[in-house]
């Protein structure tokens, strides 16, 4: 039994600083590094992709509409061909610092209201699985599991790791609620760990209506915004391992 | 005897269109294509390297300072940390689009101000081409002919091709007239046919004092920012081609 | 009888010149300037409302989304207090380039995918127009003929002027038939003329299914891309005062 | 005997926080408010207006060069052109907000390089003052103690504040100490707060070789980035209050 930990990371911009990449990098096995549109920039980047390298984690491209000021969370209307040329744009610029520093490019996951984009618009997330692999066919895209999206890049024939949130209720037909509904965010890092076991070892979870939904999950999304998201991932690393299940980098569980 | 045609391509941006890229390619034999800093975007990248692909051309990375809004000709001052890794964003983003088209990556060559503050500031040029090697070693860094970057990446162990100015001016020691000075740029077509032949069959050219001036002229740039330019890269290359000069990417010249 | 024309004008950026904005302007009596967001410099703004000046043309600002990627053609989503507050910064930094040529700033157009989105999201205009009431009471707030926005401007007590389009297709229920549509954009000079006769002397149009459309239309919009679009401005212009309809700035006009 | 405190506020973007602006407002007398093209953005830019009318703190603008990822701190060359309408456009962002907010606009102090830049640049000290006086002639221009850009303002009658900076080493002949320097930047909270009171109540301090230097202190700049720079803040307040300074906004002493 094996799952992977995935944060985002490296999303601090010229003089702005943003996250605690360093400490949650001792808990997680694969890093999202910001692609310089919505967050991170250059000199971020080669931090990021460097401190990884030393923490043996694994790097993926994190791409994001371009929308610094609104740190890619706002949905824009791209169409396809837009997506498809961003999306490379951004995995080439990350691409260039992993192969500066000698290691593998892992991963891709869209950010923010992009990432949720996807799951609603079956034409942009064909073209951002073609941005990937038009770049490498190789490379594994992150996906909210059990989406539209996952489904299409399995049909294309890209590699696909099945994403879930930690800290996030469900509906019962798998989506997340929605943030700006009560019950959307769990806080309780009791409740966040025993959930985390949930999806690994049960194969499902609880939804918000007490429905059992089954979810896949070969990554789990965890934060490092603040101390207490650190805690909290540091705690479901801890609780995985005592659970008996290994955590490794995404490329070890999709192949 | 072999020269190459470089011409600076793909600076059209979202709405904005610049530049008459398709005729210029009938004449050239590398393109530098702008890599979304100082002009161009994904979707113009994507097109311009498809058609340098699809007319026979060999692709290079423009990359320039962070400055649309001055089209990359205004100094900046950058830090060594900071130039070594915006050049390698641009490169691994332009990257991604030959990749994508499955070509080679070429060269290298910085845009406008950019250019010009590698010739002034050692610590600059050197940082630049540390961001080249990082990531190819392979890659041809374009820079002014006989100058100190380039003399710096021959000591580097990246190779060079040294650029001369088809329709610039030059001073006795080999820089050139800088625009501000009357008779900066020539403009007579026949007169520029003539400084290339010089240039490439000759070994060197008149100064603006009247000086010979020994040039080493493995690449020549023309522009395509306007008909008359377009004009004068045809005859370019039909005089060199009638002077038995063989126009040829600078992969064959530079070894 | 009395009817304004107005265009968008000061498209142009950095080293990107778009739009024949000296010769539309012989045509028009309201020029909406953009102001930098989706496109537009400092310098370009006030070149523009010099220019204006120069012809005794009315200036408003034309702002729009934080996109010049995308020319601010793409819808955004944006929370009101982002709306409200992107308005004030844009109409300021208007306002100044015609403080500092003495003229005053008549209106306010938003731009693109912006305008579009007010129709349809309530309280993302009422965002807009606060920001504009904000900034100063006075200015006229350009809104599409007899749509929501236009409403909730009228109840909040600012001024209106209903906008009309002379080159487009409309539903019967007053709406613009959208772009995707066959037969949306109306090509024929002499129709367009036709229509705009139509809208200002007969207070409506043929809707594209045959019905009549009551518009009322204190403003029509022009355009000045390129040189056939500035030549349907001077026949609009010519045709109007044919017909011995005044063609002058909207403050005389709404009030 | 009167001076003021200034200190540059409201430089967050975004998703991205900077400064402690609401404490060391606690202590200043003028708010230095960043314009959105180095830092700020235009919800930050209402914040922190609103914030300074509650305190009763007068408000300028920050204008800064268009380079966000820099935070403006890198010198650009910029033309006498577009430094002028650089400043105008970013004088009425900021006013936009200030006259929303029911307030005056009292001073425009160009940010970091700029600031350095007009120094050593007086075709663009005379640029930069003209876009100030372009939108109104009663506004102060906040420059360098006793500099050539200071000289050039009152020459061209624009108000002038004499600023002084508390904790920065000064050279002989009145410029600063650069930073790269060893002892440029002085730590010491109870050394600081000694030259504060030197500048305001003597005319002057020892340079850094130990001569004396005359200085004209209007204003002081003290900084709100961190707990220790409030801390030192409230401490110059404090001993000026103590030594029978009064603190008030700088339109009380430059008229």
């Amino acid at each position: 039994m094996k799952v992977d930990l995935n944060s985002d990371l490296g999303e601090s911009f010229g003089r702005y600083k943003l996250g605690l990449d360093e400490e949650v990098m001792n808990y997680i096995t694969s890093a999202n590094v910001a692609t310089g549109w919505h967050a991170g920039d250059p000199i971020v980047m080669r931090k990021t992709v460097r401190l990884a390298k030393e923490k043996g984690i694994a790097v993926g491209a994190h791409p994001g509409y371009p929308d610094l000021l609104g740190f890619g969370r706002r949905y824009m209307k791209l169409s396809p061909e837009e997506a498809r040329n961003y999306i490379l744009y951004q995995i080439g610029a990350l691409y260039a610092f992993t192969r500066a520093e000698g290691i593998e490019l892992q991963h891709v996951k869209p950010h923010g209201a992009l990432y949720n984009a996807l799951v609603k618009e079956e034409e942009l997330a064909r073209a951002v699985i073609e941005g990937i692999a038009d770049f490498d066919r190789n490379l594994i895209f992150v996906a909210l599991s059990g989406s539209k999206p996952a489904e299409i890049a399995e049909e294309m024939g890209v590699k696909v790791a099945h994403e879930v949130f930690a800290d996030r209720a469900y509906n019962a037909d798998g989506t997340l609620v929605p943030r700006s509904k009560p019950g959307a965010v769990i806080h309780e890092e009791k409740e966040i760990a025993e959930r985390v076991v949930s999806m690994v070892k049960d194969g499902g979870v609880r939804a918000i209506n007490g429905e059992w939904v089954e979810l896949r999950a070969d990554t789990i999304c965890v934060h490092g915004d603040n101390p207490r998201a650190v805690q909290i991932a540091a705690r479901i690393r801890r609780v995985l391992e005592e659970e008996g299940v290994r955590v490794v980098p995404m490329r070890e569980i999709v192949r």
